[in-house]
């Protein structure tokens, strides 16, 4: 491997429990990570990590996660400094000779993996360990409560390591933050036997918990107040002030690792619409017993780290560049992650819950955005593929809809049928049945309705699903449902079956007089408008095929031959809108000047979902992958669809590119199309990362819009674990 | 009356159900106020009230409670506007042709009472009704539940009117507001048979809510979009953006008046250290049912209003600038107020629940701070004596404890006794029993314990309580406590009987060897340094008055004569601090240069707990009266104890002067002492009134700690009531 990535540590990582909808966000210089939970960015709290200097016991060196000045705060209480006396110093955060430096920045390095970030820095190292394992199936007849108790517990873990074997005394770390949380306190919990866990944490929500090892708590207006001793006793109780720290002593002579957990907890019903609760509320019954429970299972959750930090070693064909973004996506995944039991209460109990999967849509916080659903569907099916079956019940019974449609300038006077909404929600509110929070009737651009898009993803989605776990009698359960959406994709080509072209050429009657767009929906014309769009075009051509498959299984061979026609009128009419140079328009028919590389990203789907056959050079659509093979050829150049640093360039009339699209057609392009150049691929996952690492967008963790390399929109996204799509390819370095 | 107060309206005022621990704050210009719950600021947020112009229906103009612009926020979304198509403009808020201007400064009017704060600009009225009345005892054997419900409804009431009088045709108008909650998004509630209720809220905490009568509610990234209909229908179920409301149409050629609920809403545990839940839940399950009891009831919020309007209104000997104290300081109060019901959960039920008042301290939020329950206590003991005692029994079951003393320099060996802690807790955590937040071991300044002075607030409550409500019982069960704080009194002057002048000598072992401090925290040693303090002094004094009458009811005449004898030494030590133009200093004994007002403050005491005979200028201790007197007019002079302005300086060491603390003291100075001058009086009450006034000041509410007229420390803070006492002066105009 010829580099080593990140080329510096200053960037924000989520780092996140499975489902728990919570962060602990590090990174960032200055107070622009910490406990954030329920957000779509970070929490913006100081966090506190330091260590006693090896050569001066009054000297202390922290991380620099904090702006280095902790005492302001106190100024509310005191006042008029030139008339009064002072406030006793050490109230102020500055004990006479004790003072806490930010390390330098050439002190510090970090290494990032997919279950760990580590930071070190001098003596010190500063780990966080994140759970990336499967979650059970909780709707299994007979869940596996322990299995799901392990993966939804809401903590991160710590390792704090000292390595003290060159100094001979004994040395003071902490580990603390400033809750950001505005209706309750920071509080210490220390227990009155001296036994057990203590934790400092914010209300009822959030906070630091560490095993008894001597480690001890505190709060004031700064740092040094609490981890030195002041004149007298019983100080430890003192509730204001905005710093809290856990603190302790590494022995002299040796290295010591400290164990953490960093934990969340959200009581009682958190949505709005339906009532739900945080399913971990069926094992945990408040911040302490996720603190204790995750302490006692450290070694477990360090076992879990080991295998998932080895998918990513063991993948051989990876460059650094991969590695570094399949990691990144994999921390801002989970942070969007919401695993939640719907149920009615007060009062809460278990029985009749149901469990609900939601992943959050970044810093929107809609709730299982299907355009998202589709594309992280990958990485669900390789870790827990109940959950992306949980969210497509969840459409089915709810968030699905029936529409007419209308050629444009016409009214809704043409059969149309079923789909699904964008979304189920936004910032734990479930909308109502049948409706999103985005879209609007109306409009021909952003907000508009994205009906053809998502009826096309409920297809796919269903289709891998059933292929990646034989869960044949679930899709066949639904076998009604799919004749009513092969209905309604032929619908929304043309109304008389003579004149269909295997393309949409009508828009929903949801959109008024308006039209539809797709998932690129900040995008101009070549990707955002719906009709005649070539990205959907192939992406309802690998349904159709899809289709055809699940048909003929049910023994529907009527519904199976209607599919396949549907395919070839498809792959016909793109195969025959390329130009002499092999550039197939992105809005095809309409003549448009633009081209897209999506035009290939819908041929994921019979890759992923059994049908690899029909992507294949020889198999029955050869015609279609032959043309798109072209295409893509003719679009990855300089100039048209490359950025000058080697990075991908979705359209070539538009500088805004998608991370999480790129990751996907670049898997597309070597294992589908087999477009192999190591070198070009290289460069481009070199400017990916590149662009990730960029001042203007680490604050933002894993961001999915990129303008020109600047993130612009989709921020701290959950969009990008697409890239795992990379660990299942053959491998050409 | 001279003069009309304020001078200007833009100031915020806190708009508060009666203790929900929530305000809807406004006055202050831009997105400073804004429906705020368990905060210790304003919600920060914009609120939006408006109506169309008489003149242009595209044309509409609103109050100034946000920055003018509402659709930043959609840039978010939409993103590289030089290359892709532009949003459709009525998503960005901007419907071609349609304005919102904010009405000019000049157009807008305002006028504050204790239960109303009414805006009008153009033909807008926009009237705040807050509930101001009497909290009935919840600890009775029968509850008046109905009353209760009516008095703890989390909701104030808004009247919105439109002069229509003048148009011949409907016209617009709206309220709403952007939510701050950080987890939680905006929603409509709006029924499905378009009968009921209609709310425009955030998550399960905050919102608005009116009746039917055509009123809808909408979200977008701007004003516009909602308020006029956009091409196509059903987009008022769009769920992004920033901006809420509600609107509807006034009819043409009449007045027509609106009525909403502004609502409040913790569900569950609210607390940490102890838990507990809002009082209101036994009556409400959610914002819903507030909303529509709220506004079921809006006549007897009416009605109650006029009540409280009428309680100022009737005191004709009160100015404008006192009147407008009074109101502000009530409104103030209300918003730091939380009645909780303690008790374990879950699952929660009322069975076995205790209530719990609790005060706030404003921007601190410090629960119950012992030095502010002694001062709001006359608000109370007016209002609803039965919470005094709620805290009262609070600081004796769980937050007392028992010390050690010692003089200066030495060490802790000399018997103490039981004293009271300084708080209870602080934003929503109940400190451990015998603890306080606030107080810490080894300070001579802020942040100290303030022992003597809660063992003397709490003898100056208990003997308050008792003779407002002659509730004797409670008071004779708490005989032996009683006679626990004369010796705790006796011992912190002199273990030696003989030695005692009536006056603190010795500190507490719980501030190890440091020294106590007095709620004149940020003071300098005039008022801070609680040893031989001449405030604390008189107030002991006070005390052991009090005691004495409260130990011959007993029976207990040995305990009545060293009370009484106690109180001779204190008033004879004080008189003999006198010099020769009868300034006493502020630290007797010790020889301090420093004169303040509040050595008069402790005489407010006997006045309104039954002993008026002591604080006669012809009774007992007619000398330590007439010294006080002579004292006071000796300070209350320009260079002095006043500033420029005409206002009141506590100490003539020190420029910060709190206002409560003002309030107080004026009212024993005109109503204790006779000390009547007329035009002083009135140019100090608008010097007060001009301070809270200033721009520096106004975002804060009401602040009681004012560095030469500016707020510098205790804002948006409840302990103005004081002021309430002005209203049984027998008045001197």
């Amino acid at each position: 491997m010829a580099n080593t990535l990140p080329t510096h540590p200053f960037f924000n990582v989520q780092h996140s429990p499975i489902g728990a909808f919570a962060s602990f966000t590090l990174g960032q210089k200055g107070p622009n990570g910490g406990l954030g939970i329920q957000q779509g960015k970070p929490a913006d709290e100081p966090v506190y990590i330091g260590l006693e200097s090896r050569d001066d016991a009054n000297r202390f060196d922290a991380l620099p996660f904090y702006d280095g000045r902790t005492s302001d705060e106190a100024e509310r209480y005191v006042s008029e400094n030139n008339l009064s006396p002072k406030m006793d110093d050490h109230m102020l955060g500055g004990i006479p000779g004790v003072e806490t430096y930010l390390f330098d920045d050439e002190q510090i390095s970090r290494n990032l993996t997919a279950a760990r970030d580590t930071w070190t820095a001098g003596d010190l190292t500063f780990r966080i360990i994140t759970p990336v394992f499967a979650v059970p199936d909780a709707e299994a007849e007979s869940p596996d409560h322990d299995a799901l108790r392990l993966a939804t517990c809401p903590a991160v873990l710590v390792e704090l390591e000292v390595d003290n074997t060159a100094c001979d005394r004994a040395r003071r770390f902490f580990f603390g933050f400033s809750g950001s949380d505005p209706y309750s306190a920071l509080r210490q919990i220390e227990p009155e036997d001296n036994e057990g866990i203590r934790g400092l944490v914010q209300g009822q929500i959030k906070g630091l918990f560490a095993e008894g090892q001597g480690i001890h708590g505190g709060r004031a207006f700064g740092i040094e107040p609490i981890i030195r001793p002041w004149r007298g006793e019983g100080n430890d109780r003192f509730g204001l002030g905005p710093v809290g720290l856990l603190f302790g002593d590494a022995p002299a002579g040796k290295k010591t690792t400290f164990r953490f957990a960093v934990c969340f907890y959200s009581p009682g019903v958190v949505t709005t619409g339906q009532d739900a609760v945080y399913f971990y509320t069926r094992y945990f019954d408040g911040l302490e017993s996720v603190g204790r429970y995750a302490l006692e299972h450290f070694d477990d959750y360090l076992a879990k780290a080991d295998a998932a930090d080895a998918m990513l070693d063991d993948a051989a064909h990876l460059n650094d560049a991969q590695r570094f973004q399949i990691a990144h996506t994999i921390h801002s995944y989970y942070g969007s992650t919401e695993f939640l039991d719907l149920g009615t209460a007060p009062p809460l109990t278990h029985d009749g819950r149901t469990p609900c999967w939601v992943v959050n849509e970044g810093e929107y916080r809609m709730m299982n955005t299907f355009d998202l659903t589709v594309d992280m569907l990958f990485y669900e099916l390789r870790m827990n593929p109940w959950t992306s079956r949980n969210v497509l019940d969840r459409f089915i019974d709810r968030y699905s809809y029936t529409d007419q449609l209308h050629f444009p300038g016409g009214s809704n006077d043409h059969p149309g049928g079923v789909s699904f909404t964008h979304d189920q929600g936004v910032t734990n509110h479930f909308t109502a049945a049948g409706y999103s929070s985005y879209e609007v009737t109306g409009l021909r651009g952003c907000f508009s309705y994205m009906t053809c898009e998502q009826l096309v993803n409920f297809i796919c989605c269903v289709a891998a699903y059933d292929h990646a776990t034989g869960d044949h009698a679930w899709t066949a359960k639904h076998a009604g449902l799919l004749g009513d959406c092969l209905d309604s994709l032929l619908n929304r080509d043309h109304p008389d079956a003579a004149q269909r072209n295997g393309v949409m050429g009508l828009d929903s009657s949801r959109t008024g007089n308006g039209s539809e767009i797709t998932t690129y929906d900040s995008l101009d014309a070549s990707l955002g408008q719906a009709r005649n769009n070539v990205y959907l075009a192939v992406k309802s051509w690998a349904g159709c095929v899809l289709l055809a498959k699940l048909f003929e299984r049910f023994g529907q061979s009527d519904k199976a031959a209607l599919a396949g026609e549907q395919a070839e009128r498809t792959a016909a009419t793109i195969v025959s809108q390329a130009d002499t140079d092999g550039l197939i328009p992105a809005v095809i028919v309409e003549g448009s000047v633009a081209h897209i590389i999506p035009a290939i990203e819908g041929l994921v789907f019979p890759f992923v979902a059994g049908a690899r056959e029909a992507v294949a050079s020889d198999g029955p659509y050869a015609e279609l992958i032959a043309a798109l093979g072209k295409h893509l050829d003719a679009v990855l150049r300089p100039g048209v669809c490359l950025f000058e640093d080697g990075g991908w360039k979705l359209s070539n009339t538009s500088i805004n590119s998608w991370l999480s699209k790129i990751y996907l057609c670049q898997f597309v392009a070597r294992e589908v199309l087999g477009h192999h150049d190591a070198q070009a691929s290289q460069a481009a996952d070199e400017a990916h990362a590149g662009w990730l690492l960029r001042p203007e967008n680490t604050y933002w963790a894993w961001s999915d819009q990129m303008h020109a390399g600047v993130a612009k929109g989709s921020k701290y996204y959950p969009r990008g674990v697409t890239s795992a799509l990379w660990l299942d390819e053959a491998g050409n370095a």
